[in-house]
Formats: C-alpha cells, structure tokens, sequence
C-alpha cells in the first residue's frame, strides 16, 4: 500500500503512531477484571470529554450506531420528533426516526444556513406531543457549528429530549452535555478523539432513561438498556483493541491538557479560514460566527471544477481533501482540522491548495517560497 | 499492561504480529476507490471462507450486530420465528427475535445435548407459516457443533429462511452456505478468521433477499438494504483499520490454504480431546460426534471447582482458558484452538491442565518432564 499521502478529510483522520502501537498490544479476554478496569475507566475518561456526569457508553460500531441507538431507545412508531436539518447528517437523524415508524417534523434550513433557536422554539410550541428534537452540532457536510446550548436552553424546560449528533466535533470543541441539556448525545471515534473508526460513544441523561424505560421499541443490538444493565456496560464482545487505542488516545489528549486540546482545534481552524480568505476565497457556511472548529468549507471559485481540484490535490501533492456531499458536490471543498493535526499540515495544505487552484487557472499571487516550488 | 500470558478461550483469540502490523498502516479516506478496491475484495474473500456465491456484507460491529441484521431485516411483529436453542447463543438469536416482536417457538434441549433433525421437521411441518429457523453452528457456550447441513436439508424445501450463528466456527471448520441452504450467515472477526473482536459478516442469500424485500422492519444501522445498495457496499464509515487486517488476516490463511487451515484447527481439536481423555476427564458435549472443532469443553471432575481452576491456570502458569457460562458456572472449561494457535499452545496448556488439576487433589500422574516442572 502507498502510504505516501497527507490526509486532511474531516475524519477519519491520520491515526497518532502511539496509538496504533497500543492498539497492537496483545488481546486480553474482554470478559476478564483487568480489561473490565480498562474499559470502564476509558467511559468514565470520556465523560470528561463530553462534560456530563450523565453514563457514556462505548458502542462497537461506527457513529452511526450510536446515532441509532439515540433513535431506536425513544422512538416507537407514530412517536413524533422534531428534526433540525441543514446538511447531511442532519437528514440522516431524520431518515433514522423514519426507519423506526417515528413521525417526522422536520424544520428544514438550506445546507449552510445557522438553525435559529426561535424556530424551535416554535415548534415545540405549536406541537407539545414532540418526544424529542434531533439536530447535528457540527455539520460535516458544510462546516456549520450549530448552536446547542441556545437549543438546549428551549428543550430543557419541555418534556422533550434533545439528541444531538457530535461525531464530527467531539474532543476537537466545547461540547458540554450537562449544561447544554443533551440528553443523548452521540459521538465516534475517528475524528477528534483520534481513533482509526469502528468505536462509538453515547451519553444518557436520567429524562432520557425515564423515557427509555417507558419506549417499547425495537433493537437489541443498540438496546441502551443492555448497556445500563450489564455488568461490563457492554453486553457484547467489547472492541478489544479498540479500546486500547481509546486510553492511549485519552493519554494524549491529558498529556496536551483537554483545554489545550480544543484551542488548538480552535487555532488550526482559525488558520484554515484565514488563509483560505488571504487568497480570495469564500467559506461556504453563510455566516462566519457558525463555522466550525475541525471542518472548513470553502466555496470553490467560479469556473473551477471542485472535484479537479480534489484530484489535482491528490495527484500532484499527496494531499487529500474532501470534495462536496450530494448536491454540493464539485461545488464546495473541505479540509478536516481533527485530532493530532498541527500548523505545519495546515501551512503545507493551504500553500499546496494554492498551487493547485492556479493549476486550474485561478488567479492567484503565489508567494516568494512558493513560487519556485510551483514551478518545479 | 501485563503481556505475559497465553490466552486460550474461544475468543477473542491472540491475534497474529502479522495483522496488527497491517492494522497500523496509514488511514486511508474510507470513501476513495483505492480503499473501496480493498474493501470489496476483502468482502469476496469472504465468500470462499463462507462457500457462498451469495452477498456478504462486512458490519463495523462485534458478531451480535450480524445476529441483530439477520433478524432485524426479515422479522416484524408477530412473525413466526422457530428458535433451536441448546445453549447461551441459540438463546441470544431467541431473545434478538423477541426484541423484533417476533412470535418465538422455541424448541429447546438441554445444553451440550444435539439438535435432532426431525424435531426440526415436525415442527416446521406443525406450523407452516414458520418464517424462519434460527440456530447456532458452533455453539460457543457448550463446545458442540450442530448439524446445519442436516437442518438446511429440511428447511431448504419450505418457504421458512435458515438463518445460522458461525461466530465462533467460520475460518476453524467446514462450512457450506450454498451447499447447507443457509439463508442468512452471521459472523465475526475475532476467532477463527484471527481479527481483534470489532467486525462482523453477514451473507445473505436470494432467498433471503425475497423476504428482506418484503419485510417492513425496524432499523437502520443495520439495514441490509442498505447495504446492498450503497456502492460502497457498506452505508457508514468503514472500520480502515480492521478492514487492513482482514486482508492480512485472508493473506495468511490462504499461504497455509484454507482447507489446510481447517485441517488445523480439526487436529487441534483431537489433540485438546485426546489429552483430556487421557488424564481421565470427560468431554462435556454428550456426543463426542458432536464436538466442536474450534472450543473444547470439557467437564470439571467431582469434587473441584471449575472457577478455582480457571485461577490457577491463570495465576500459576499464566494460562487463561474459560470456565462455563450461565448455569455451568465452575461445572466446565472450554479451551479455545482457533486461528494462529498451534500444537505448542495445546501441549502447554493440557500439561498446565494436568498440573494445576493434580494441585487441587485431583488424582493424576504427571508424565516424566511435567513431574519435574511441577515441582518448581
């Protein structure tokens, strides 16, 4: 395999040398004491990261068992639940309350557009029944942070659960569970946590389980219940080495300080945004208050082809990025800022972007260092 | 961490340097052809391990999660389910068809006693509008392996799918989708097929396809539909990292030939039985024709304590084997042979078997190199 490429898609992420070597440790029986230790101390760490003293699970599976677990725990079918949507992963919330017969109220913005709390607000108002209201924290799809606490604030006070999706921003910004008022908050491993995929996580707020407890639904697999009731909190084969990953993981993010962790998350989106506009070009959330901490989303110039410059990026400089998703394809590109990412991917992306762009014929000044290193 | 010890329960098993080094390659971006090309390759090698022409999918999840997507797709409330159960896992598909409402006839033997094939017969004959038949190939909890083919026969001719558990058998003994009429085949990664626990498999047959197309269930993570028809073959991200072990994990069956790989875990199997025998303890399945190429259990003498000797197999010689679950708690040892594992591990661990048995006044003479080592 060529491993000669720079990845810098919004997850999965280039996985730290330290914990691929501890994910190499020998497998130790998941049903015995001393993996037990390890494994309930590594959801505890991650109630830390979620900033909840609610119970976080670890889930075998990719994000989106831990968002249909969030769905499948409180939905029966006819339940009706407000979904937030303004991107892709929002939609996929709302196509999960679908698969369980939920009844679907879906408060629609264009992909790109702030969610407004007022318009929640609303909602809830005009329909008390509403079980639960889904939304996404931050959208991979467009590099929108949405406002969770401003959401929360309105559920809160009604019988409501809010859910919310924080696959793609966990670890890498200030997400607080418990003070926002999420009741179930889903989350994954390959983004800013800094794990190959294959590892989800929920939290469970006490409204959430007194609903839970009241849900007759159908899941077994994802069946939260299992997890509260089982001595492990996993009732089934754990992800062994996984969960090694997780602790080494959680090491390195101790070791920078949690804190630090997410300003330089901060930092390196900062840079990306800057220096995207230094050469003219355009975020794509539409307004820059809303962009998000791990993802940034770029309008790609008129009369340049996003998905060339994708290739060109690939081809040319070993760099990969993501292009746009469904309808933005070829229309928007995005650079994931996740996890160990430093200044030094950032600088060498944003200058190779450059080139790249002036490759497909954009006019662009390329600076002093760039210029012959363009030419080469 | 703690290295130094063998481990020997029917999984998770020691995985080999091999696979943990293919793990710790560079993550690729789970979208691109490149990993896709992998991906998909990984799935058909899947099939020869399987014998099937049939689809299989690869879940990120442990081996419970293919058992759910087995029964989650064709079950919806009220259906009629037969339920074969003769230990803890044939009872884990019943409570799956349970939490799917389904309607469960349970026929049910003692564990460690075999599955009769006209009982299956008659049953199916008694209810006709049986949708399927669910059971375990290689029944983890009791060591015994259950005659699918003879099922697959008798189900084969009526509209009810065969749906069948080779979690702990696929890779370590000969099984025949195709061949056995089996309809829908759940798996896992971390036994014979020597992944850390994490992923599952699942094939489905055309059959299958039918009633899946029809059936109006619950679910979404492990929607097969989606599968199916996702380009990706896999709808949410993809476990990267088990994905470069699977194919490293298939590389090394293959340079031993897989029928030769079963070969080995066949004579690791007699080997495990023969030493038992040979210091006067019995096998645990009632029919030895029926016992397990991949888990040996075996019954604890009169007079000791299973759980007693699990600790000292593990405290004095490092040695971890499994006791019994459930109801057979302290009553039988399984010891695992499965995947990498070889004579060398079964020689040490029957040898530690004798001597830690002789230490809790079991009545044995120790051949003349053990006598020696005993005493240390």
């Amino acid at each position: 395999m060529n491993e000669d490429f720079l990845l810098m898609i919004p997850g999965p992420i280039p996985v730290h040398p330290r914990v691929f070597r501890a994910m190499s440790m020998k497998i130790m029986p998941h049903r015995g004491d001393e993996f037990n230790k390890l494994f309930l101390e590594q959801s505890d760490r991650m109630k830390k990261i979620f900033k909840t003293k609610n119970d976080v699970f670890i889930i075998a599976g990719s994000g989106t068992a831990a968002m249909d677990a969030a769905i499948a725990n409180i939905v029966q079918p006819g339940d009706k639940v407000l979904c937030i949507t303004s991107g892709k992963f929002g939609e996929r919330f709302r196509d999960i309350v679908k698969a369980y017969k939920g009844a679907v109220i879906e408060l629609k913005y264009d992909w790109g557009m702030p969610i407004k709390a007022e318009d929640v607000k609303k909602a809830l108002e005009k329909d008390p029944a509403i079980k639960a209201v889904t939304m996404v924290h931050n959208e991979t799809s467009t590099g929108v942070r949405n406002p969770v606490a401003d959401i929360g604030k309105i559920v809160k006070s009604t019988k409501a659960l809010l859910v919310v999706d924080t696959i793609s921003s966990l670890g890498g910004d200030n997400i607080e569970v418990d003070n926002w008022g999420v009741d179930l908050c889903a989350s994954g491993s390959q983004k800013c946590i800094g794990l190959p995929p294959g590892m989800s996580f929920i939290s469970v707020s006490q409204k959430a389980w007194d609903v839970i407890e009241k849900t007759d639904g159908t899941c077994y697999y994802l069946n939260l219940k299992k997890y509260k009731n089982n001595k492990y909190k996993a009732p089934y084969t754990q992800p062994v080495s996984m969960a090694y990953g997780l602790k080494e993981a959680l090491d390195i993010i101790d070791e920078c300080g949690f804190e630090n962790w997410i300003k330089k998350h901060e930092k390196m989106a900062k840079a990306t945004r800057e220096a995207a506009k230094s050469i003219g070009l355009s975020l794509f959330p539409h307004d820059e208050k809303t962009c998000s901490n791990t993802v940034t989303s770029i309008k790609v110039p008129e009369g340049i082809d996003g998905q060339e410059l994708v290739k060109v990026m690939r081809e040319k400089h070993g760099i990969i990025i993501a292009g746009g998703q469904d309808h933005l394809k070829g229309k928007i590109i995005r650079i994931g800022h996740m996890g160990s990412v430093t200044e030094k991917e950032i600088i060498v992306t944003m200058a190779c972007l450059q080139m790249s762009l002036k490759d497909l014929g954009y006019n662009t000044e390329l600076p002093s260092i760039l210029t012959p290193i363009w030419k080469i």
